[in-house]
């Protein structure tokens, strides 16, 4: 197989990880026999810092040519704390995402048998999680109309949803539900929202079209309480964006694995796969970060984007084994002293 | 002192846990030589059901005329699933936020010794827990603006923030901060919010006039893991309306005492008292509802709006004293039989 791979690294730990990803499809091209091409683009506060534009038009053009993209991180503290910088990385990230069309993040949560006792989780608790978040990407609050007021002694910002951005990512939903434990469960805030009260509508109507699909219907506010008291309890969690990006978030510390899980950023056409773990700018340059969430965003794409299962399969065996094995980064074994590249190395090694 | 509590119980388990709490309230009265007069008033579904509307006027005018209000949930399941009602529980009580411009919702959030293995997290991170959060309460996409589009094809709401909405809750959680471990954590998303922009200038620029007090500035979705990874790392949360939704009610069960956590909403005029554990209806009339956050609810109505501390301590060690005994609900000692009835009559006879 002949594919291009666009190279996202972007900021903090994104370049360390991204390299690693990019050893372990190079080493998965050799041996099954394939042809990666990756070629590098920049996006985040590197983009900025280099052409003033958090999404430069050359990595635009990059990622519309490439067969899928792998992305690290963006964002960078000096651009934090600054409320009237007018360009931020994350800026950068949210047109990718549009000019993408990267409706839906998929992001697995499950807990590794070898770091059940790394979770600040009870073992009882987090054993045998596995349940994947369907994140709305490209509508809500983060892309709706926002402002301030002439005297700016007031601001505003609008989340917005329409049926068909709803319906466009309840189906991919709904579609990952019947291959697995055939649950539903769609998160919002319909006792105050209205947007929310269209995924009601919306989602609810679907799914009438499938009743060997359980749904269910929960408050945010629940959501976040029974992601921490009962997390098996969940299969398919179906919510917007910034709902997603909050549950999200704290889903990936229930496990104790936030250095262990990818997400895929999907849409109509090319898709994005990236580390859930972000820019952890305090570990940049470090040689600390794990890289085994962009290893297995790797490994993500080649079984989403290329259909390539026991390629896939094959990386998630050496990043198994290299869990088992301890050969692990300091998050996951304090007392460790095996670098970003040398684990690394070591799962191309097991490849 | 004579006094006028306005009492309402709502829905679901609120008549229960409020009727203890007015009882712990009458038996401080007799021992301390008060003269407490109670007054009940209807809002939320049983509102609806009595009245068809949430919050019905009479209530309005016991609020008003009260020295402070003694509040127990509202919320009934047969409104939840249901898009197209008109009229939703959730509106009283939104509504009567919003009329008695109770803008501040304060939820401590601490560890009980003896139930820190009752959390689903471990002892290790949970325990000394010990933090407030200051929940904006009348702003928002609560109260933004809402609808749909003609077509009805798409929903929008809007969330708003005025300086002054923002000052007014920051000056409270910049006060309790000073009686306290002196640090405040903004949490917003002003890497994509205006308005959490607009909170950032508002609440930086206040803190410039409190250099003994640290300002932190945390994204919404970094928080929602630092309160699961680190929870003692926070003194005060100071956080807009939904956020706040959201990581209050993840915050309440990191300690495992979701029964036990008791609420301030406060204003201009008069307070309002509420235990946050909600309407619970699955748990309605089945005398198994724990009662103690209703009662710390009313040791903190002595405290806050009486200035009556001698009486809330009592309360506090009756609760303190009854958890050591195991005068407890199911919810906290699963072998127990002690109803919500039979809790309160405990901590009565530990006055
Ligand atoms: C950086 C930020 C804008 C972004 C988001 O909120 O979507 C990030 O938190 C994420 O989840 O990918
Ligand atoms: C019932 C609901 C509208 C309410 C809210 O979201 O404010 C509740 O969750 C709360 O926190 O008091």
């Amino acid at each position: 197989m002949n594919k291009k791979i666009a190279v996202l690294p972007g900021d903090g730990i994104g370049p360390e990880v991204t390299t690693v990803a990019v050893n372990v499809l190079q080493k998965v091209a050799e041996k099954f026999n394939h042809q990666f091409t990756f070629e590098e683009g920049l996006v985040g506060a590197c983009a900025i810092d280099a052409t003033g534009n958090p999404f430069p038009e050359a990595t635009w053009q990059l990622c519309q040519s490439a067969d899928a993209i792998l992305f690290g991180a963006i964002g960078h503290p000096k651009y934090d704390n600054d409320p009237t910088a007018t360009v931020r990385p994350e800026q950068g990230l949210l047109a990718m995402r549009k000019a993408l069309g990267l409706f839906a993040n998929i992001r697995p949560v499950n807990t590794f048998k070898t770091l059940a006792d790394a979770s600040p989780l009870k073992r009882e608790i987090v054993e045998d999680v596995d349940f994947v978040v369907f994140r709305e990407l490209t509508g809500g609050s983060y892309f709706g109309a926002k402002g301030r007021s002439d005297d700016r002694n007031s601001a505003y910002d609008t989340c917005t949803y329409t049926k068909e951005e709803i319906l466009r990512i309840t189906k991919l939903a709904f579609e990952a539900a019947g291959k697995r434990r055939k649950k539903v469960t769609l998160v919002d805030k319909a006792n105050v929202m209205e947007t929310s009260r269209l995924w009601r509508e919306v989602v609810q109507q679907y799914a009438g079209d499938f009743p060997e699909i359980e749904l269910e219907l929960m408050f945010v506010d629940n959501a976040a309480m029974a992601l921490i008291q009962n997390p098996r309890r969940f299969d398919v969690i179906l919510t917007e964006n910034m709902f997603g990006d909050i549950l999200t978030d704290e889903a990936s510390v229930i496990t104790g694995s936030l250095g262990m899980l990818p997400s895929a950023s999907v849409g109509s056409q090319v898709a994005l796969y990236e580390p859930i773990h972000g820019s952890y700018p305090q570990a940049a340059g470090k040689n600390i970060a794990n890289p085994m969430a962009a290893v297995l965003s790797a490994a993500t794409l080649l079984e989403t984007s290329f259909n390539l299962m026991e390629e896939g399969k094959a990386i998630r065996n050496a990043v198994e084994e290299a869990l088992e094995k301890g050969f692990v980064t300091v998050d996951i074994n304090p007392s460790n002293n095996l670098g970003t590249r040398e684990v690394g190395e070591k799962i191309c090694s097991l490849i």
